[in-house]
């Protein structure tokens, strides 16, 4: 049995502990011969996996009334994995989301780390810097790098601690992210264990 | 004598109480005969400038050790203009400064609405929302638009209000994030009022 958890750019996989990652753009999903339980927020890889039998599509077990209609399936099934807390999944976007026992209580999204290194890069010449990771968010900048760096993390930062609860990383940029939230609990498996738990129901 | 400060879009002329503003493409600052006291964040226009002699460069008239090398003179010049606040000046970046009894603290820069709007556009075809003004910040998004609009606008919110100091608004956008800062002061002219201090040197 398999998990697998597809986004915009790959398929992630869950073989018993071990996970690993294929580029949608060139993956053959029919090759595959054994069982996986998926979710899948990419609309053009959601139509080739629902004609392949032994793909079963695990956003069936969500009870969707406890979400909003044009959600991601991936913050929903991360949101069933977490009793309470808030959920900073740093991927292409950041989705981040707030459970208070066992109840979704709302959630927004905020750009990614790349996306928003290339708006910074886009709006002018001057601001074409790489985030600083290593930044004390509690000075305020007077250098170019920090005053782009605590624009695009202090903003998060400031509202994720506002919410004053356990903060759980998730996503391909979590470690990243780690730096600027000591206190989160890093868990990239976080999704997966959510899926697990519908399985389950 | 005419005032401009000129950004990376468009010359912005003082006249009096009067103001307009001109296409930095398309713009010919020759055409101009009487005196003009102008700040200038665009290299191009930068040369273009130095050559008539009836353009005079404020920027010589301030004191930089108050700042840092790379800030751009239009910021610096903002924060002349006030004793103590935090100022957002929302155009194509939104920059934000902190000054505390006249001597300038650091300052953040954030992505402006356009340039956001196209972030969250890139990112998914999932994402591409209008953001949304009149929304409650109190409230956690239960729908894609006051996400996007939740993730852009209260987390730079959260941040401003932080620091517990009287907001000024000003910039193109100053209006729209006016709906956002209920209770800061929109001046639209700040960057004038920094500039006529300066001349008044």
């Amino acid at each position: 049995m398999l998990l697998c958890d597809i986004g915009n750019t790959s398929y992630h996989f869950l073989d018993a502990d071990k996970d690993y990652k294929r580029d949608v753009q060139n993956f053959d999903a029919s090759t595959i011969k054994e069982r996986v339980y998926y979710i899948c927020v990419n609309p053009k890889i959601k139509i080739i996996l629902k004609d392949l039998p032994n793909w079963f599509d695990l956003s069936k077990k969500l009870d969707m009334s406890k979400y909003y209609e044009t959600m991601g399936v991936d913050r929903m099934v991360a949101s069933e994995a977490i009793e309470s807390g808030i959920i900073v999944d740093a991927g292409s976007a950041i989705t981040v989301d707030i459970v208070k026992d066992g109840v979704f209580q709302g959630g927004f999204i905020y750009a990614g780390l790349r996306a928003m290194r290339e708006t910074y890069k886009n709006i002018s010449s001057a601001l074409d810097y790489e985030f600083n990771f290593d930044i004390d968010l509690e000075k305020l900048p007077k250098n170019s790098t920090d005053a782009i760096t605590y624009g695009y993390l202090k903003t998060l930062y400031s509202e994720v601690k506002s919410h004053n609860l356990n903060i759980i990383l998730t996503g391909g940029d979590a470690k990243e992210f780690a730096k600027i939230f000591p206190d989160a609990k890093v868990d990239e498996h976080l999704v997966f264990k959510g899926m697990k738990k519908l399985i389950s129901l």
